[in-house]
């Protein structure tokens, strides 16, 4: 979606008024999406989201609740699109090492494509996580860990629950600071933080599994 | 330090206007710990860490400046004790994999002892990653890792200096996401998290090094 398409009070297709619910809502996460990318998610606010996607904040608040609402709702799809496409890989029929190597290119192309994206969906970079929003964030990261550890299952069932569960947890935290090292050293190709990456898990899951 | 000797204007041992610089410093880093521990970053004011440790709110500004400088002073200082009960362990002479599980009741200790403390000074819970303070936040965790990869560094010399930072950075991510899931599986004992730990670092260091 460009710019323009969902600035204002109409998208494109549909007049005012007559934007399908599911279209709204796309729209709204999309407007907020790249006003906490910009700007930060503490100094953006609904009034801003609202004028951006061309609807009073009553209609924001109506879809989402709150500001902690709509940033939730931001990671929930974010999460939800990086699932299906491990998914993908998982049920890709590769072997383990390119599913490996493809979840590499997943999780590095995406700080790639865009690194204050991935700080605040997946870097835990919006908000403390304490508190009842800290909560719900863990609560979604948890989600993903147990639904990536369900795809994997099949593939592995020799492996005890708890172990490949604390596994997947284990390379979540090695995906995320290793993500923010790269971050730090952007003269490091990404082939090779995906091969420092790789390289590490398959050792890991080599003794683990 | 008990509670009673760490309250009220006086420190044993020290009359009122006596107590030297240092001694000062640490309890207000004591209280202050304790208070951000107990209710929250967000929820402690300089006010309270003032009357809890009976001095005026210009003298913890005079010695920390913030409430952000004070807290990243407890995180500097829990830091600087962790970083030398590591060096402690990588100079000890033990075979690499004492020295891992030697680490592990480390991290895994400290959780144990006190996961709210944990949560707030490793967990990186108690504010935003981003802005000055996340930055600041993030500076003393990769000084952490600078540290303990210096301390490793000549078990270890034939390991490329980048390879060596990147799994460390590697294994502080599987600490602090093994933690969260630890705090989320309580039932599990603290041997097995450690040896879950052990056993994935093992194989990752088995074939990154």
């Amino acid at each position: 979606m460009t710019k323009t398409s969902r600035q204002g009070k109409f998208i494109s297709g549909h007049k005012h008024g007559r934007v399908p619910r599911a279209v709204r809502q796309q729209q709204l996460l999309d407007v907020a999406e790249e006003l906490f990318t910009a700007q930060g998610y503490e100094y953006t606010s609904i009034e801003e989201v609202a004028r951006q996607a061309g609807v009073t904040r009553p209609v924001v608040y109506e879809h989402y609740g709150s500001k902690e609402g709509l940033y939730l709702a931001c990671v929930e799809r974010a999460r939800a699109r990086y699932e299906a496409a491990m998914a993908e890989t998982f049920g890709s029929g590769m072997d383990i090492p390119t599913q490996l190597e493809r979840t590499g290119e997943l999780y590095f192309g995406m700080i790639e494509d865009n690194p204050a994206r991935w700080l605040l969906l997946f870097g835990g970079a919006a908000v403390p996580a304490v508190g009842k929003l800290g909560q719900q964030l863990t609560n979604l990261r948890f989600q993903t860990v147990r639904q990536l550890t369900q795809q994997l299952r099949v593939q592995v069932p020799e492996v005890p629950e708890e172990q490949l569960e604390a596994a997947m947890h284990a390379i979540s935290g090695i995906s995320e600071q290793l993500g923010h090292w790269w971050l730090r050293h952007p003269d490091v190709p990404k082939a090779q933080v995906i091969s420092l990456y790789c390289t590490f898990i398959r050792g890991g899951i080599a003794r683990s599994w």
